[in-house]
């Protein structure tokens, strides 16, 4: 499985827009100790508000890697960005990006890697030889994230449940399943590019046996009802054999996004077909929380509308950026006896 | 999407076994009609009992593609079949096979095709810029097989259902969803090979829009309660949008084959779980028979079983091998009322 070498510097090129910046912004606001700083070439660039290095300084300061946290657009890198990016391969760093367009594409950065000896690392390439899933029942606890949709905080939610597990001492790994997830993880698999047949297997994989009391928190991927989408969503949820999920959703989204003629699910349909499902791996999985972006909510919305939640679905119901965050959901899941 | 040039020379090489030449005596049952012939080196090589043709004959009788009719042992083609093959390039016939390792790995083979402009054409190896599905309904009608299983007929039925179709004059195509399939239909997408957010957008790309009284008759592949391959079902489901499905069994399989610790499920559990993911598509969808492989029943016993299936779930029930074949459900299919 891919691993990536700590720590980062964090490359900005001059994007300033920080939609476009949000994987480096992401890395930086999750693993802020795994960023000794951030490489930005004029002054309105996107800025994570760590330290401002060339690349020698961060080499100085000990980067191993430099991670690319942009979007690509148009599929090419500017010209202007490689003598940086050539340079920290020559100083042995690795460059780490989630482009569409592999980084292997660039002469340039082939050959400086070639001569040192550092890596590109393209986190959009799946591990070669996953295997067919097996349906084996693991060591150790899962909790994996679900949604109603996409684009709703299912990677936030399992992010923010691992934190909050990680400070009660609780014995627990952040498991990623996708790009900007990779990164703050170090390690992980892009689900969405794993070839169908190996999907199980490449999420059986991503949480191998573990100590009882162990737990994964595993970041969802698609949703069971998303017309594109949906299988991946089986596939990790099946290999996964979560004990516990989480299902996200945003207040208010009446329909799938980017497939405007499909109503958002009910919510009960979509813990219950997610349970139905799991069912066949581990019959004792249950749901323990609902996790809602409720941004779209004014402030005196918000309680009633999670309220109404909670009755509905006997689960703690929160926004995990508002008032205690995931904490109830952790509470509910520590006060359960698990197998 | 792949298209393949007919007629087709099988090749067998100096493949005695059988089991290892299915995929050609597959070709040769299902489109005689497009096979000139057969080339085997040695007399005991397995025999599709079309006429034995040279390299040179075949392409005299017209052959536009050699067909490797046979798996791989060991990855390597035998060097005494390279002769044949890259003389059959160099008179203009595409080399045509389905093994994991790709045709194109064989030098030989890519200095004869590139020297006359014949194609070496993978067919594990779908088509790129795949889009993700829509889930937008399309015109035409679509029939399905699922499985309670892999490997117990969803092919075999999916053809025998498409012949018993055109012979009554209706306006049907046979979609390929995997090798074999493709092969005897000319052209498809090997569904397994596809990375995973573009699986429902093949399947829709597989079965386009069509007059309203086509019926594409698709290929199924694993089943959605196979620990392994469940997610290429869910992804196929989806994207074909079936108005009608026939499920598939095998009387006595009692587990999963090769996931021994997993029952074979409930034939009306899968039955269920196909209707309630292929509702979000199409709200009209049903079972319209079942297909069972009684390779295991006496002849006294099949029909005993096969009334059995037909009482408690009140649908069609045959062996496509024995007797009238899949004509009753064909029968059921055509007393019914289609939006």
């Amino acid at each position: 499985m891919l691993a990536l070498k700590t720590p980062y510097l964090l490359f900005f090129g001059d994007e300033e827009r920080q939609t476009y910046a949000k994987t480096g912004l992401g890395l930086a606001h999750w693993r802020p100790e795994d960023c000794v700083g951030q490489r930005r070439l004029t002054p309105d660039t996107a800025d994570a508000g760590l330290p401002d290095l060339t690349i020698d300084e961060a080499a100085a300061a000990g980067a191993r890697s430099v991670v690319l946290g942009l979007a690509l657009v148009g599929g090419s890198l500017p010209s202007h960005w490689l003598p940086d990016l050539v340079h920290a391969l020559e100083l042995g760093m690795d460059v780490v990006a989630g482009f569409h367009t592999r980084l292997t594409s660039f002469p340039d950065l082939v050959t400086a890697a070639e001569k040192s000896g550092a890596r590109l690392i393209d986190i959009r390439v799946p591990p070669e030889n996953i295997p067919v899933g097996t349906g084996l029942k693991r060591t150790g606890k899962r909790l994996l994230t679900v949604g109603t949709d996409c684009a709703l905080g299912k990677k936030y939610t399992a992010l923010a449940l691992h934190r909050e597990m990680a400070s009660r001492g609780i014995d627990a790994d952040f498991r990623a399943t996708g790009q900007t997830g990779i990164l703050i993880a170090g390690s992980g698999i892009p689900m969405d590019a794993v070839v169908s047949d190996f999907l199980v297997g490449a999420a059986e994989m991503l949480t191998p046996d573990a100590d009882p009391d162990h737990w994964d928190v595993i970041e969802g991927q698609g949703a069971l009802f998303h017309p594109g989408y949906a299988p991946v969503s089986m596939g990790l949820l099946m290999g996964s054999q979560p004990d516990a999920f989480v299902l996200c959703t945003e207040a208010g989204r009446d329909t799938i996004r980017g497939w405007d003629d499909f109503p958002t699910p009910d919510i009960r349909d979509v813990i219950e077909r997610n349970i139905a499902i799991a069912q066949q791996y581990n019959p004792d999985v249950r749901c323990v929380g609902i996790s809602s972006n409720t941004v779209f909510l004014s402030d005196e919305e918000r309680p009633g509308y999670l309220a109404g939640l909670e009755d509905t679905y006997g689960l703690p119901a929160v926004d995990p950026l508002k008032g205690d965050g995931v904490a109830p959901i952790v509470d509910h899941l520590q006060a359960q006896t698990w197998p």
